[in-house]
């Protein structure tokens, strides 16, 4: 049994897919940004970077997306979620997801959360001028070095799939013009028509 | 045989001294960020990201530290650099290095890199200022939580040792008073009386 600590609309999202894709028994608790409750001190207690996902595991706490895509799919490898017997395709996989949290995460935070890096309001507000310029500059390197084909790695879905499903949802908000990825679009509209994705974002909408 | 592309002074130095550690065979390459050689028409066929570091291998070309570390690991099973037959403990080793890829490593970049983020100059003279207090906060959560034991997974060494010690070198420059975090810098000495850490730097200042 698991406990996934979430947030609607954040990268906790991918957490979930993935959780549905293996079928796994899980419990979610919805964080509510709204109300702060990222700061309350029984979630500091679960995370004290106070940031989701967070997912409670028989074994501890796991916390970061890369780390939780990749443990859940080895937890439940009849699944073939990772090409964990292939390191250089497994090493693949994991170059994406870092990526992801190290580049594009950050690029888009810098909309929402630019107080992390500057104090001055005028700084902030220059950051979130620049986002669709850097979450864009993300978008063309993922659409012309990886989205060749059916999937993030070609023809086989890994976890990088329902990773980057969830950061492509932010890139009309980030002001980034969908028509110049048609790949990513083509990559969001093939997710949305899975179960996993469906039944994950709607307990979200619910929740 | 490997062929490894860095720059001095960049988080490379991880994956240099983790192919020291698992004895492989490799080729250096430096890329010269004072004459931008990581624009190079050359470099960016090897990596268009123009960052470092780039491991050729005899699959293919990996980008990105969190990736490359691991897949060294992988491919060198006898060094037992990582836990992987163990997914809980594995994961714990992801949670470390994805926390210093998406965390640590872009706090201590908006010092030097800003202009990813903002282009008016007050905007990245805000962001040096806050490096000393968002480095700092993650020295302290890495102190707090991790740093109990000899290695950052406590009792054994792994890859997230090398990519600590990469970048607790930055710490003095980050403006971070290093004696605020006794466990960094007791574990950055540590790192310092490993021939592969010797044999990676001493590579470095002379390559």
């Amino acid at each position: 049994m698991y406990q996934l600590f979430y947030a609607p609309d954040t990268c906790s999202l991918a957490a979930h897919i993935v959780l549905e894709e293996v079928g796994a028994k899980y419990e979610l608790t919805k964080i509510d940004f709204s109300k702060s409750e990222e700061q309350s001190s029984e979630y500091l207690l679960v995370n004290s970077k106070a940031r989701v996902p967070s997912l409670i595991t028989p074994q501890g706490i796991l916390t970061e997306t890369p780390a939780i895509l990749i443990f859940i799919a080895q937890t439940f490898p009849d699944k073939k979620l990772v090409p964990f017997d292939k390191p250089f395709e497994f090493g693949k996989v994991q170059e994406f997801n870092s990526y992801l949290c190290s580049t594009l995460h950050v690029a888009h935070a810098h909309r929402m959360r630019g107080n992390r890096w500057a104090d001055d309001p005028d700084a902030i507000v220059s950051m979130q001028k620049k986002v669709p310029e850097s979450v864009g500059a993300c978008y063309k390197y993922i659409e012309e070095i990886y989205l060749k084909k059916t999937w993030v790695m070609g023809d086989y879905f890994t976890v990088a799939d329902p990773y980057l499903f969830t950061m492509s949802q932010w890139l009309e908000n980030d002001g980034v013009d969908p028509e110049k990825f048609p790949r990513v679009i083509e990559h969001r509209s093939r997710m949305l028509e899975r179960p996993s994705v469906k039944n994950a974002l709607s307990a979200e909408s619910t929740g």
